[in-house]
Order: structure tokens, then C-alpha cells, then sequence
């Protein structure tokens, strides 16, 4: 691969060194990879939202490209590491949840545990398997290597209950997974689920208010209004039109959304 | 063009996944582009903020180099994106003032109205145009493309009032416009407007506090001193010597600062 | 080199212009250089901060890595520049202590002062000599330069001296250098100066808490417990399993930690 292109998503924070160690060993070994900092602000230990977020860019990157998460709260324990093809990328990390999230309404090419000591940095700490373990195996990938070598194929990558949400009589019963920067509350549930039915027709609840419909976009209605919208990744999201619904709302990851068809569409 | 070259300045903030669908487009599109993020920490549709820092990076970066400003509360709505060539670079984004801050004593080369569908994604969503028209313009660049395909020239591009200094009698009403993470206020008054005069004969207030000339550097006062200086990229500063500026004046972006010539000098 | 390859390690914070600038600098002098931001939330004029990430994350970093370091309090002050060439790769930036903490344990194999003027901006601002002088100097060495081009060889790089902690009748007296993103502490004693020594015969008091022996990793005890380990890094390192022990324990950068080799071992 000529432009070997790594993303990574991890809650590491942005202020030590961890990410940086990681990124050395990469380059060490694949000279002129590429690297997107996808976010290392994911709360600590939220795989949720870690799988969210993997989702959330999958689409955007070309094929090819290696996704490595760093989510992993079970760190020195037996929770497997896994490298898993979906639709022509990758996605390496910790078998907890974290890989499920692109594996929704996509095509499972291959999943293999990361288990071959030979991939592995010489010395592995006790406490970052991201950059002693999954770094190296990341490299492996983006130079070209063979995934078998990895270890045994897996049948599957867990997949966390709350990633999707719960259908009723009348919808499904959703939940808050993420807030982004502008305080826009985006649901776990997806256009795929919802564009069967007009869009009018949906009466969303979320924290005792009440929303009539889906917009098409924010200036579809005045400032400080509340307002559900498909956004630009495909979510089900509730905003405030040039406000912070978060604020608004006191609402945030974990809060329940109700999405009702109303008796008339 | 063997290294292109993209900068991004945007009000995305760093922890969601915005930033980094709109750096996979462009990635896919032009494989190789190196980007810089200038700051994904723009306040929330800060356009004035955003100008600024496009200003002030501008001249540190070799000709040919693309930034892609987003900063845009009128996505969905009818605002222009345009395409600008100054001084061998370019700037590209929404046509809500953003882009005017590098226009300020540059030679504008060529603007060009964004409008061209061919060089879009192929489904446009109504609230990510950032990754969904500016990225593939942005690759349409970088690959050296033809601006004129992207649509019309425009005549000129919107510039806000307040990102100059309004002048009076004896000098200067200026504004804050920037606070950076030391604390230090930046004002919009460019060495430009003041390099003609003395730097003891400035005399300037600043809530409710009064400095005596321009320093030459921090170091030239004692610790926790307020002084004015011309700072590194050209514009006038206020800042407390080994302090914090913004914390010790109460002040910030859109604080008042008079620049007064005294009599005497 | 076919690959040249930079770190950033700065107070500059990640809002403003002032990386961009740097950056932008460096990539006109060697285009294609491939950049690592390690962080730029060093604490405002931390040095011993800086100089412990840059110690952190060094041998994760190939042979021939140019890391910068700017955290200059003294900018524009007779204080020296330096470039460091050590264990194959180098290290730049303010002579003020930051270049101390990669010299700790390794090989020195040649110190020069950044002094010749031939190899700055042809405007040096008083204010960022990052962006002016050592951004220039990172891309001469990029470039393949000769480092005896600088200026005249140093004798010694300056160490701060708590960024070693103190030999006690029963051990050391040490101190916490950083916090991370989880709220773990990490101390100043390295491996290096605890190998020797049974882990469960260390006896530890921080903020009035007493620890008794070093764990393995987090996972070894229940969620809650105060524990120390060996972090990643090789640093001794103060965590709260599954929680944030610089909250439990309300301390933080330059709380003093008490290692006691116990009677018994």
C-alpha cells in the first residue's frame, strides 16, 4: 500500500504521552503512515461511545484504511484483542464491545484474535497492551502483512446491548450516546430504522419535552427551538437550532428518548 | 504537487467525529495530503475568531497550501462557499466573514463561488457541508485542479466590521479578539496601523487599567506587570508578565482597548 | 532521510495559532516531514513537566526523530538554545532544564548551542523563537544538516533537580511529576532506582495514605483500591483502580511521595 493510513480513537486523554508511544512504535515499523487522531477524549473507559464513534467515521474513510481503539478497562485481564475486515478497512482493538458498533448493517469480511507473541513489541507492560500490543499489530496490517498470522479466526466481536435501541408497539425506546462539542444529543437509533415512515409522523420525548416531527436541518426553524434531526452521520440527534440542547435539556449520554409513530401517519 | 498541503480551522471541537469523517474524504481523495489542524476549538460559530486565527497563521506556510476554514451557523441556509487564492495559497470555506481576515493587507489572486455539484459527494447531507462539499473542494485543489470548475468568480469576499479598529482622534478603538491559553489578549490592531508612531507614545486602557508604551518582549517588565506589546504575528497584545492577562483584567474576546498617541510624542 | 519525522512538545495549548505557525514553518523547509503532537497542554511554563513527557516517550521513537520542546519562560532573555543528540535520535528546544529528563539513563553523543543566525527566520520576532528559530533548527536536522552548523558544542544540558527524587536511609523521597487523563500519579522514581528490591517489600505514604507493595496492574486489586505499580512508561506510578487517584487522594504535580523499603524484606 503506498499511503497506509491509521486512525485512532482511544480514551487516553490529550495530555500525556501515551498516544505519542503509540504513534512512535507505528512509525518505527511502517515509516510514512499517516495518522488521523480520530479523539483520545473519549470518557474513560465508555466503550459505548468508543463504538460510536468508530461507526460514526467508518463511511467517511477509504478502503484500506486501519481503525485502531484503545477502550480497554480490562487491560492485563483475559479480554481478547481482536483485528476484524469490514467492508475493505480494519478495525483492531480489544474484543469488549468497542468493535461492534461498524459491524451493524455491515459486511463481516474476517475477524482474527490478535494472539501471536511474535507481533508483539519485545517487552509488553502489564498496562498498555495499545502500544505494545495493538500497536505492532496495527503495523503489521498497515504494511501489508497477513491477518492469519494473527492468531485463530473469531466467529464474532461482541456487540453491547445499549448500542441499539429497543423497539415497542409503536417505535423504539432509544438512548442518548453522545454529546457533541455544539451540546447536540445524537441517539443510538439510525436512519435505517426510521426512513420507512414520514418523517412527520414521529413524536420524540427526551427529558419530559415533547418534539413534533423530524427537520431536515437546524435552520429549518427558529433559535432556541427543540428540534430532532438525521444528522450528517446518519443518527437520529435532538438539538437546539443555534443552541446547547445538553444545557437545555439537562440531558446527556444514558438519557432514554421515546420514539412514538403518531395514530394519524 | 508532491506534498499537498491542508490546513483545518474549525468550531468542531476535539472530542467528537467530525473532524475526522471530513479528513477521510480528503484522504481518499487525495491520498498522502498532509494536514495540519490549526484548531478544531474555535468557540461555536465564532466567525470573528476564526478569521483571526486564519490571519495569523497564514504567513507561516509555503505557497500552494490549501486551509479549509469551517465555521458555519448558516449551513442549509443560501450562504455562498468560496474559493480564494491569496499570495500563492488558498483559502477556502463558507462566505460569512470567515475568509476575510487573510484578505487584510494580501493580493487576492482569484475568488470563486463553491457551487459546482460534480464536485461533491455524491449525497450531500443538509448539516455536514464541511465534509460533504468543503472536503472534496479542498481535494479538488489539492489533486491541482481548475478553480473555474468550481463555479463563478465573486467579486470580492465579506469581510466583518469588527475585525478592524475603528480609528478616532488620537488613535484607536480596538477590540479583543482572541484570549490564547496563557492568558494573553490579542487585539485586532495590526503593527500596520502603528508602526509609525513611536512605542512610547502609545497610551492605552484597558478595563479600567492604563499602559504606558509598547514593550519589545515579556521579559522586559517585571513579573506580573501588565504590558502591550506587538506579538509574534503582527498584532498588538495585552498580557501580564509571567501572569495571565485575561484573568487578572477580567477581560476577553470583545473587551474594548483605546489606543491613544500622546501629546508629547 | 526518506521519512524525516518531528514531535511537538509545548505549553502553547491547542486553541490558538501559535502550533499551526510552527508547523507551517517546518513543512516549508522539509516538506513531506511527517509531525507528531506528543501534547501542547504541558502546564503554562511546567518545564519539569515538559521534560518528563519528553523522557516518557522517547524509546518508543525510531532512530533520527527530531523532538522539539518549547516551554520557554524565558524567551527573549540570554537563556540558550540547545540541541541534544542522544541514543540516535534529537532532542531540541530552551536550555532551561526540559532537555534534562531524556539525558537520564542514556547516551550523550553531542550538545550544541542553537546560535547562528544564518539558520533563523530572516525576521526573528522577541516573542517565539519556536516558530523563529527552533522550528528553522528542527528542519535543518530534518533536512540532513550538520549540527555543528549551529554553533559551539555545550558541555552538559542543564537537569532541574526534582526531577530526580532523594535517596532516604530507607529509600527515596519522591515526588508526583504528572497527572493523567485517568487521574493516575506519576512519580519520579523510575524503575531503574526500584529493581533491586522486592515489590512487596516496598512501603509507600502519599497524602496520608500507606500503600503496601507495588502490584503488577490495576486489574490485581478490586475497583477503589489505592495501589502503586510500574507504569507503562517505567515510572512508579500512584492509581486508584477503576477511579481517579488524584481526586481520591486530592493530590497531584509536586505532592511529595514517601517510598520505605520495609525491615522485613
Amino acid at each position: 500500500m503506498s499511503h497506509p493510513l491509521l486512525t485512532l480513537t482511544t480514551d487516553f486523554g490529550p495530555d500525556g504521552p501515551y498516544v505519542a508511544a503509540l504513534k512512535g512504535i507505528v512509525l518505527g515499523l511502517v515509516p510514512g503512515t499517516q495518522i488521523v487522531d480520530v479523539t483520545h477524549r473519549i470518557a474513560p473507559q465508555n466503550i459505548l461511545e468508543g463504538a460510536f464513534v468508530l461507526a460514526s467515521i467508518f463511511d467517511a474513510f477509504p478502503p484500506g484504511t486501519v481503525h485502531l481503539g484503545v477502550i480497554d478497562p480490562g487491560v492485563g485481564t483475559d479480554r481478547k484483542l481482536a483485528a476484524l475486515r469490514v467492508a475493505g478497512q480494519w478495525v483492531l482493538g480489544p474484543d469488549n464491545g468497542l468493535l461492534g458498533g461498524v459491524v451493524r448493517g455491515r459486511t463481516v469480511e474476517g475477524i482474527w484474535e490478535i494472539a501471536n507473541p511474535a507481533l508483539r513489541r519485545a517487552t509488553v507492560s502489564h498496562t498498555f497492551h495499545g502500544r505494545d500490543i495493538l500497536a505492532p499489530a496495527a503495523a503489521h496490517i498497515l504494511g501489508g502483512g497477513d491477518p492469519a498470522a494473527f492468531g485463530p479466526p473469531l466467529p464474532k466481536v461482541l456487540c453491547l446491548a445499549n448500542f441499539e435501541p429497543r423497539p415497542t408497539h409503536d417505535g423504539y425506546v432509544a438512548e442518548i450516546i453522545f454529546r457533541d462539542a455544539f451540546g447536540n444529543l445524537v441517539t443510538n437509533l439510525h436512519i435505517s430504522q426510521v426512513q420507512q415512515i414520514p418523517p412527520d409522523a414521529w413524536s420524540i420525548e427526551i427529558a419530559g419535552h415533547r418534539i413534533a416531527g423530524l427537520v431536515r436541518t437546524y435552520a429549518d426553524r427558529p433559535p432556541g427551538q427543540v428540534v430532532a434531526l438525521i444528522n450528517s452521520m446518519g443518527w437520529i440527534e435532538i438539538a437546539v437550532v443555534n443552541g446547547d440542547a445538553g444545557r437545555q435539556l439537562a440531558a446527556g449520554p444514558g438519557t432514554t428518548v421515546w420514539f412514538h409513530r403518531s395514530r394519524t401517519a
